[in-house]
């Protein structure tokens, strides 16, 4: 194993620069606002309400909404606090409004609750609204994968029976027992929640919220909801504070969800000059170019053999994960780095690409993806009549078997990578620019963010450009998720980016099926469009 | 008896002009609107959400909110009607917002209800928002009156142990149950109501919302709200169309509410150059001054003589009740008009107008107030040691004994009209502005619409301007209600016209005892301020 000095990627610089921009960007949705106001008199006669109304007016530029069950508290709660008393304020669907009254002395806190709901992962992040800081992250398995780790099982699952019913009661079980077990690590109540921020993909919101997703997967593919409303938490059977509000992140359509549209708001690109591109590596490639000005979209299926899913030796980036790899293109000694330091089990995402790129410009396998068996007989071997390349012998690894991959894993990726390079070609080619004139790329999604964009390059999934242009995101959905409850504009701004963008739908342009045919080589059959490739294998 | 011509005071071309008014604005809170969609392709794959919201954003100029619950039921009803649908949108706290969505086939209705929330009469009025018309109008007792006629005994019975829920639950059953016999009459359902409008004054709002009044009756006179936010019927026990909302009038301060805000939006004042002004005749005088640049108001005790309340013949305006009176001044013979034409039984508030202005100009009762009791010698006569004088005798009325007004009666009286008419002044004076500088006086109230402003200004309660220049507002806290339902804007102008109010507090004005003093005569102690009148004396 050798020390990984590019694994992290930039991630500190960028961790660095991203909370500078989220500082710039600090007006919570929710606000904590301490009164001390002057009592009444015959010359300031003005009801309860009116009192706390105008002063919250001037501090907040616009008078709160304020509900009749707080208005009935006042009384008691302003004679009896000498007119000092504490209001939490909340940004709900006409502006500001009155969640709580308190007497001054009793605490008031203002959690947010952001929420990456994934098909196979969710992730709360407890925000303290007070000062923008995530004070906890709890990351939990979708209870919803029993019904199968594929969406389109879920989507025929919801459509029999009471499906849907027990797929949302299953995510809001999941949710109210997170809440449960965060609250009780930072000696606070589920109701001390007041504002839910949630991105997840067009289908797991509308699991979420109930809502049927039988039209999302069929012709001509209809969610049911594109925009949704602030709703109260509690009408789901989510518990939090009475007044809180729940904000589900829009979808533009049925393959292009609120995850990547966080991941929109989380990248910044939306308010900039410079033209960036964003791709989210998965199963589905979703991209998005642009800049402050217009906005492009597109997804299309790269197929699960990038995340490792359906490879021989492929596995999720848990401990044991083979995630780096690099080869000595002389001696062909292997070296890997595993999650954790663990004996390898398996290839994650990360690890396969780095393996490609590695086994290529070692000559282990040629530009049309063929395993050059004789480069290296000791480590190319047959199992069950198909060549593999082994990576981790079984003296090596935790569960005593080989780690290998083989050529049909090969050919696999080599059809996601290609599909993805030639989604991202479609889309810059639909509006007549060239990947050069891309100040910025961000890489989002499960694994993005560990890939060595280097070896991304050297197989031909990610264009030939300087690499300080690419940027690893992190948790794009859940950034853009916490973004929507420290920025109060950021709901405005993602409804903005919804009416900007052009989405683009694959499945209808003949153009891909032409260019995808030249992407099926390591990197490409055009190897100007690789200079660095070139120059690479040159040497 | 006799025809009492002038009785009507220009109802019937006050009507007219009226409803021309209220047609110029015409603009409902609840409007059905049908839709014809075009059905989705792969070139228009929108959410079903955003095909009907675009719609709608394309008739209302905004896009309304959606709420989850009717988003949840929209594949079914688009794909069964054909995308021919019935969508019912209300002008809620931010707008526009769906309340309903149905297949095309479907009746549709908006009704609202419009109230008037008296202390001691409910007016409930069913409006069609489709039409603006009145389609059904029920009055009611209010069932708190077994608590006290008096707003105080009610204000203390609220504070006693569960007085409150008490009071409420009173109205709010008055209100289900009157909501129930009015659909019953009109084959429509409570649910068909989507919004109800709501004028009282601050105590009976404060009653009807569980808003604890303990405040409002003591130095320094508090309410708890002085502007109530858009409530769901539902939050407070009333039996509405689920999504439906309530709109309260706010108040000016515990002695200016609701009612009387109500009142000056139907007397569109508020939106006029010239100046007028707005009486409320009741037990406390209520008076607005103003155009659309300024309003002052001022509420004072005026004494509950002037309705005959507290009158030794006094009575409500029920059948039997004397409404018109005329003394010929030479031959002293009496003619009166009662209610229904039924026998006599005493007098309501304008019948004791009529009276003692007749009584004055025929030298029955002299300016002090003191009666001339050898005037007419068989009517004069004492009843346990008191001077009265009889209007219908014994063998006249429906119950057998006579129907007289005493000489303690007359006093009261003086000191009732004496106030109100101290009021009008202050208020003219406090902006520096004559009678005649008004073009404009509105009555309104119990009563007020009754009055046959001549015979007020003999007895010196109304300024001495020309006749014309007084309307009538019929019940005008009923028809400003109506007015929240079928002007959207209404709400908006009832919050200007509160930004706008100055409010004198008659209670800390030197300037009114002063002034009261010469207000204690009929007309007056200075006759140059009722020319009218010192001129018809002479003759």
């Amino acid at each position: 194993m050798f020390d990984v000095r590019r694994s992290s990627f930039n991630i500190t610089c960028e961790r660095l620069c991203f909370f500078k921009f989220r500082m710039d960007r600090f007006d919570p949705v929710a606000r904590a606002i301490s009164l001390d106001l002057p009592g009444p008199s015959l010359g300031d006669n003005r009801s309860h309400e009116s009192r706390v109304r105008a002063a919250l007016e001037y501090i907040l530029g616009q008078p709160p909404l304020f509900p009749l069950k707080i208005c009935k508290v006042l009384p008691d709660i302003l004679s009896s606090s000498g007119y000092k008393v504490q209001t939490l304020v909340l940004d709900g669907p006409s502006g500001w409004e009155v969640a709580q009254v308190s007497a001054a002395g009793d605490p008031l806190r203002s959690y947010g609750l952001a929420v990456d709901l994934g098909s196979t992962t969710v992730v709360f992040y407890l925000v303290d609204l007070g000062s923008g800081e995530v004070v906890s992250t709890l990351s939990k398995s979708n209870p919803q994968r029993v019904h199968g780790e594929d969406i389109l099982e879920r989507i025929l699952f919801a459509g029999q029976g009471n499906g849907l019913e027990t797929l949302q009661s299953e995510v809001v079980g999941l949710f109210n027992s997170s809440v449960r077990e965060i609250a009780a690590g930072h000696d606070m109540s589920p109701e001390d929640i007041c504002f839910i921020a949630l991105a997840g993909n067009t289908n797991m919101c509308h699991f979420f919220l109930g809502l049927d997703p039988g039209h999302i997967c069929r012709e001509p593919y209809i969610p049911v909801v594109n925009r949704f409303d602030l709703i109260r938490p509690g009408e789901i059977g989510i518990n939090a504070h009475p007044q809180a509000w729940l904000y589900c992140f829009p979808n533009v359509g049925s393959y292009f969800g609120g995850d990547l549209l966080a991941g929109i708001l989380a990248s910044g690109m939306h308010l900039k000059e410079e033209i960036s591109m964003l791709v989210d590596v998965g199963t589905n490639a979703e991209v998005v170019l642009g800049n402050r000005d217009w906005l492009v979209a597109c997804a299309g299926a790269a197929g699960p053999a990038l995340e490792g899913g359906i490879l021989s030796c492929g596995m999720r980036a848990q401990p044991g994960a083979i995630d780096r790899v690099d080869i000595d293109r002389n001696k062909l000694t292997v070296m890997f780095h595993t999650k954790d330091g663990k004996s390898p089990e398996g290839l994650c995402g990360s690890g396969i690409i780095d393996l490609l790129a590695a086994m290529f410009v070692a000559g282990l396998v040629d530009p049309t993806g063929k395993l050059v068996v004789d480069r290296d007989s000791a480590r190319m071997q047959q199992v069950g009549g198909e060549w593999v390349y082994v990576v981790a012998g079984p003296h090596e690894t935790g569960h005593g078997k080989p780690v290998h991959i083989s050529q049909s894993d090969i050919k696999n990726l080599i059809r996601s990578k290609g599909a993805m390079y030639t989604i991202l070609n479609v889309v810059i080619q639909s509006v007549g620019i060239g990947f050069e004139d891309i100040e910025r790329f961000y890489v989002a999604g499960a694994f993005g963010n560990y890939i060595d964009p280097q070896k991304a390059i050297i197989i031909g999934m990610l264009p030939d450009v300087p690499l300080e242009r690419f940027k690893g995101l992190g948790n794009a959905a859940g950034t853009g998720a916490i973004e929507a409850l420290t920025w109060r504009k950021a709901r405005k701004e993602v409804e903005e980016i919804c009416d900007k963008i052009t989405y683009l739908e694959m499945n209808v342009r003949g153009d891909f099926m032409n260019q995808l045919t030249g992407s099926l080589f390591l990197p490409h059959t055009d190897l100007t469009r690789f200079p660095s490739v070139a120059e690479m294998m040159k040497g």
